[in-house]
């Protein structure tokens, strides 16, 4: 017996039509962090607002990937690679998911910090945001492509939103110190900078997940032969 | 064609070794909370690098999990309940792995605060700890033995934690605002506290997928046959 998936028609279809879905969870989630972020520099509650209402149709979108992938593991039980793909769908879903929630905390964040005067220039935010966003964006292609390149790139961006949220940190702890009537917002803002750093961190969930299916379709597959063989 | 699992024998025998192997992650991960939090408020060194060098068997246990998890899904191409319960083994394995970094992120504050005079007694980190190590343990029972009530318990019980996290975060704000000698090992405090928030955040997601394995039995069962039958 060939450890083949037992392909039914409309697999391949269904596949597509999943991924499709992720992408579009993507750039939903990618567009709430973008607003998110926009709220608090812009000084901007209408902002604010709108993440927190469109926070409910990503949720849908979650219930409805989630269902895909079970319909697709249980009617089409797929092997080796489709199988390890569909199961880091789920997981794929949830950091989505969960992005969804930061760019909400973030608002959150904003919501409090725009009761006070404006701390400083807060240039690092929104340059760990756009690298955040191009993590993302670049880690659901490297899974639609399985583009290992794409993905071994998204790992390496990480060092640098770190890099930032250290310097976020070092810097408004030093005005903290000089000035103490800014340190509830300069403590939002510190807050806004760990939820960032979060969402780069579930693009780079993803991007591990895709160097997973990548890299291990051949082991799998003889792993899966030798045990099927015993 | 009934949809149920294709049993193989040893199916259950394998089934029951991933629960017994996701316990002992459980364990595992909850020591390395314990003995982080401990470092902090034993003010002990030696607790900081025994957390450090005790993240590597998690690892090592997290890839075990892993491969078994792909292994029965490939060999033995389970249905309904048993899929949705090997695909969250898949998540909560994930879950567990993400606990035990957080660990390692509260020994890494510990480390910091430990150069710095004690910032006041810390009675609500050892209670928030206790409550999200709770927490783990309870929705890994309620894993292992389908408990829909306990699950819904530590869903409850989050509440509490963030509660907490709230309260020292405004206390630590406060000491911060009469004395800013302490910011920085306050800012330390805090990030532990929100450590501890993700860890029972983690528990909850556990708890959420055996809410979702136990209920959406029966509607999974019946989408399953009506898509079968179109």
């Amino acid at each position: 017996m060939e450890p083949t998936s037992r392909i039914v028609p409309h697999f391949r279809d269904e596949l597509d039509a999943l991924k499709e879905r992720l992408l579009v969870m993507g750039g939903l989630v990618e567009a709430q962090v973008h607003t998110a972020v926009r709220s608090l520099i812009e000084r901007d509650h209408a902002l604010i607002g709108r993440v927190t209402d469109g926070d409910a149709s990503i949720n849908q979108l979650h219930i409805d990937i989630d269902s895909r992938c079970f319909t697709l593991l249980a009617l089409h039980q797929p092997m080796a690679t489709d199988l390890r793909t569909i199961v880091s769908a789920v997981k794929i879903n949830t950091d989505l998911e969960r992005v969804g929630d930061l760019a909400v905390n973030i608002v959150e964040a904003a919501d409090r910090y725009l009761r006070y005067a404006p701390v400083k220039l807060l240039v690092d935010i929104p340059r760990m945001a756009e690298l955040a966003q191009a993590m993302l964006r670049d880690a659901l292609d490297a899974f639609v492509r399985c583009d290992i390149v794409l993905a071994q790139h998204v790992l390496d961006t990480d060092d640098k939103v770190d890099d930032l949220k250290g310097q976020v940190f070092r810097d408004l702890l030093a005005s903290m110190g000089k000035n103490h009537v800014i340190i509830e917002p300069a403590l939002d803002v510190i807050l806004v900078s760990r939820h960032l750093e979060r969402i780069a961190d579930h693009a780079t969930n993803i991007a591990e997940d895709v160097v997973f299916i990548v890299s291990a379709r051949d082991v799998r597959h003889h792993a899966w032969e030798s045990d099927q063989g015993a």
